[in-house]
């Protein structure tokens, strides 16, 4: 089985899960949630798409990506809808726990997808166009919901967040210049993931104006 | 006279309208409302073009729309510098109605207009592509609005937005396929104009996480 | 030395300088400030560059204006860290003048060579979409910014601000029809700098509706 695909699937998931428990978090009804969650997923290969001028993006090309995005919005509803400590849910931890591992499974999981698209589309740029394309592909659909409900997006205020785009970006685009084997892709992805999962959990900060 | 025209006019100078509402509600100064009367109304047509790579977008081959807009903006604003008892407008009922029966107009009108122009663009796609680039012909130039203004986008949380953006254009994408004459154009926009108009008064309402 | 190299760099450095500032006002660590700085510096152009469908975008045919993007901010980052007072820096007029002007220097350059790469790209079409392009390069990066640290655009509701940039598309898109030299560059971004500054100054105002 591909393992670009299996990625694909998992952020595409994963994303849109985050979308949806955003949208259950601002009381948006069930379209909303679709909406959002379906935004957060495809966002980002849009934006990159739209740079890499391929038309139609790859979203129209395979329907499927849009069915994932719909069908895991819709479960979060209805999970969410059925249960009834809610709102111990949506104050308490794990809500927000969850948020972030789904985020972050997007967020890996995207970037590596979007330098290995940006690097079968185009050859012979500057190695930052693919690193950006990367970036911009794992950030752009969380930049959009955050927008869309109203809040800073979490690139600017998250500890380690864009670091994080950014070391996988640029380990999966190096990597596939010497690295023959699919594997690195996971390797990447997974990088992103356990630093996003970890400086939230320990709280790692950057350095501020103080 | 050409069905299509007739409705591209309407839906820029309605679109036009809801985005120099918002804009006096926001107390913005007079380029402001022209700004945002101009960006309700083209922002949508611009991003389905960008995203066909129709270039120069249609907004700037034809300056009539651009026109139109500004015109309508400006309308707008001197009708409501001369109304002396404007506070007990903007509080009441008819400014609120008003914005909601322009911002219909607007959405019926360009949800079909987008599907059409890409039908007319790009043929042996997947029926998704068409509906969606109604859809964001449709609500993306509010979408901008509403970012702009602050606040978080109406197809997010009114009653019935997205879904009457998605229920025309299933409807006209549909019906232009066995149909040879342009009065489904009509017929599909005004079903999104009633159902958002029916959908504000009666308040009517999609199912929310509790 | 080339006249548009020279202000492509002024502008990119002016905004970037901008955006940092607006990442330390809303307490952002080191790296939004780098990323804000970058959008804020680079998104105007991208945003042109996608409607002409310039493909890589010009900011990544040369990483020369991403670098300085990205120096300008660290630079202001850490400018900020040192100064003790600054509290009062932040609350005083000097934060806030610094800001103006970082901003009106970026606009003043940047709608000129909007316009400049318009013209360049495309021949032929209505006077309109360069002025159109020249304002975008000019306001786009700014409306990102502003967007992202979830303010209302200045753009909006800032004295004098796209009529500014208005004014120096049109001067010099004409301007460039007649006259061969390079040096109405300069005195068309000088003029948006200059409207900009006094209207600030000044508190001009547009009419609003009371």
């Amino acid at each position: 089985m591909d393992i670009q695909f299996v990625c694909e699937v998992l952020g595409t998931a994963a994303f849109s899960v985050s979308g949806a428990l955003t949208a259950v978090k601002h009381k948006m009804d069930i379209f909303g949630v679709v909406v959002l969650g379906i935004v957060t997923a495809l966002g980002g290969g849009l934006l990159r798409d739209i740079i890499l001028n391929i038309s139609p993006p790859n979203l129209f090309a395979n329907t499927l990506y849009l069915s994932i995005a719909a069908v895991s919005a819709l479960v979060v509803f209805f999970i969410l809808a059925k249960t009834r400590n809610l709102a111990v849910f949506i104050t308490g931890k794990i809500f927000n726990w969850l948020l972030n591992v789904t985020d972050a499974i997007g967020l890996g999981m995207f970037t590596v997808i979007g330098v290995n698209i940006a690097v079968e589309a185009h050859q012979g740029y500057q190695p930052v166009f693919y690193i950006f394309l990367g970036m911009l592909t794992g950030v752009g659909g969380g930049v959009i919901r955050d927008i869309l409900a109203g809040t800073i997006p979490k690139i600017l205020n998250k500890h380690i967040y864009a670091v994080a785009s950014l070391a996988g970006a640029v380990l999966y685009y190096y990597a596939q210049l010497f690295i023959e084997s699919d594997g690195i892709i996971f390797i990447a992805a997974g990088a992103v993931i356990v630093i996003r999962i970890l400086a939230d959990y320990y709280c790692w900060n950057l350095p501020k104006v103080q």
